[in-house]
């Protein structure tokens, strides 16, 4: 099953229990606002372009869910289910971005029964465009890597934070329907563990082989030349690097990836960044991208036992910045490009895929 | 007090009991063979140096709790106790160094008495020269810290794996003892935790500032111009890097030591490595050195909680190489080399140093 999707025979919303992982893989069924809404906060589902499905479901859920005397107070109560969808977590643009196209579609309804159908379509849409995105992605990437290839990858970009496929994992689900054999090593990704209990776990699910390591690891495994191609994925591309980076840009992703580009780069590991163009932020600087700082408990205690002692102060950045210079090639849904980016190649392309 | 010591008044052996880091800093009294067997074998004491004061209070406390007919019989339970001890890790050499030593020394003795006196004396001897040599190791290494100096280290080669003081961060305390100020940024050391676990308990407990980062974060510290120095300790030195690494030598260190050098080379952040005379292996070639894989559950499991599939592959190093081409200065308590090493002279100073 995808992420996360809509069951039409339970009328509801499905999605892969991700709070459950890695020891079950089970289907979570939300059938009510209030069980989504718990969902996104849980981390049931998680990751930017899933949380995008979630809050398109939502806003389709709501339709089914609400009955009203007239037209009007029906679209106000689906809108206020859809804003509290919405605000489940309020720094996720996608979740956010999506109730907000699907909420539009409800406005051009003038029936409960018409709302109902067309709501559902367009966040179906929604999910599918993701996964479609994520195939062309892959199918780019998937260029880059030869039969055999050992690809190492940080965190969890893949089907389990998007509706399907992924976009790091995807390049390595794509090249393995071309009939590759690709295996993967995971680098655990301390403190959240992405790495461990998801990545493991898809690409267990896709038979493609993994080999789990502590993060510390990946330094001795280029060392011994078990590593072809470094695959990442992107929480946000910034083409201005600014006063710190230069003119060639900087990527923004799970911590320690600097960490693993530098090793790559000294060992001669093709560094390759896979992310949809909706990534790229045309609009600030490196210089204006704070990076956000998470909670002290996170390394205070690992699964409530406590790993340090309480009160120990802690620095515990979400991301790092990934100098482009260390980055040998970035793929995305319109195709492979070799940095130094073409800046207005790029961006054109970018026009395009928004289109 | 020490991190292992003779309990004059108890007459038995006391330790920080190491089972109850982060949590409690407590003192554990092994009064009897059977519990200081069972106190190395828990991990209550590691670290080699402290293991081999552990190994040498271990004889003097079988000469105590020993009695015989006669001398020779007495000596013989004695030698079972000790062989007991010496074994209780195997691959510690430390501790079975330490046991012969003075093991030795009852073999001199011609009355229990006159052992019981020797061997808690050498026992005594042993542990002091530990201290000693950490702190003329860490004087010197004090001279590399201005004031206000910001340290990185990784693992734990602290007072708590000797008797006292420690070797990188016994640079720390020289530097403190100096009246300089000094921080730390402690590195979380997975898959083990030494540095949450332990390092940050025994640096508060001597009121150094420390900061705890996951692993994954020291590169965005050095690139924010976070750390002054580098300072890790080592396991084991060769001179000879063998075929891959060429004539200046090898550094072998806790996993991800050599992630952690590569990324300060590349920041201008100078590598130190602080280590006795004793930890440098002359006889063998890098290609020599076996890396000695872990197990498994290290990964798949955290404080007994999943985390990864339980069958998930795993590759579990416990150190890796770091080439002497990364190295700034090696410290040891005869003074500071800048490699590459004038080998004649470092292995001349090795010599006096040994006597």
């Amino acid at each position: 099953m995808r992420t996360i999707e809509w069951d039409d025979d339970r009328d509801c919303i499905a999605m892969v229990d991700q709070t459950k992982l890695p020891s079950e893989y089970t289907t979570y069924h939300a059938e009510t606002i209030d069980q989504l809404i718990e969902s996104i906060r849980r981390l049931r589902v998680r990751g930017a372009p899933a949380l995008g499905a979630a809050g398109a479901f939502g806003v389709a859920l709501a339709t089914r869910r609400n009955e009203a005397a007239t037209f009007e107070t029906y679209v106000d109560a689906v809108a206020a289910d859809a804003d509290a969808v919405a605000s489940a977590r309020p720094t996720a643009v996608n979740l956010s971005r999506e109730v907000g196209t699907v909420l539009d579609e409800l406005r051009a309804c003038s029936s409960i029964s018409e709302a109902r159908a067309r709501t559902l379509a367009a966040a179906k849409d929604i999910a599918d465009a993701d996964v479609e995105r994520n195939r062309r992605l892959g199918a780019h990437g998937a260029t880059l890597l030869d039969d055999g290839a050992r690809v190492m990858t940080h965190c969890n970009a893949g089907a389990l934070a998007t509706v399907d496929w992924g976009t790091a994992l995807g390049v390595v689900y794509s090249a393995q329907e071309d009939g590759k054999t690709v295996s993967v090593i995971a680098n655990e990704t301390r403190p959240l563990n992405q790495g461990s209990r998801i990545t493991t776990v898809e690409l267990q699910e896709r038979s493609v082989d993994v080999t789990l390591i502590p993060d510390n690891a990946s330094g001795l495994c280029m060392q011994e030349g078990m590593v072809d191609a470094l695959v990442v994925g992107a929480d946000r591309i910034v083409l201005d690097g600014g006063e710190q980076f230069g003119d060639q840009g900087v990527v923004f992703n799970k911590i320690g990836t600097y960490k693993q580009a530098v090793l790559a780069t000294r060992h001669d590991v093709p560094v390759v960044v896979a992310a949809p163009h909706s990534t790229v932020d045309t609009e600030r600087s490196a210089d204006e991208v704070e990076i956000e700082q998470r909670d002290p408990d996170e390394l205070r205690e690992i699964y409530g036992t406590q790993n340090a002692p309480p009160e120990t102060d802690v620095y515990n950045p979400a991301f790092d910045p990934t100098p482009m210079e260390l980055v040998d090639y970035l793929v995305t849904e319109t195709g492979v490009y070799e940095p130094p980016l073409d800046r207005a190649a790029f961006e054109s392309a970018a026009d395009r895929a928004a289109v």
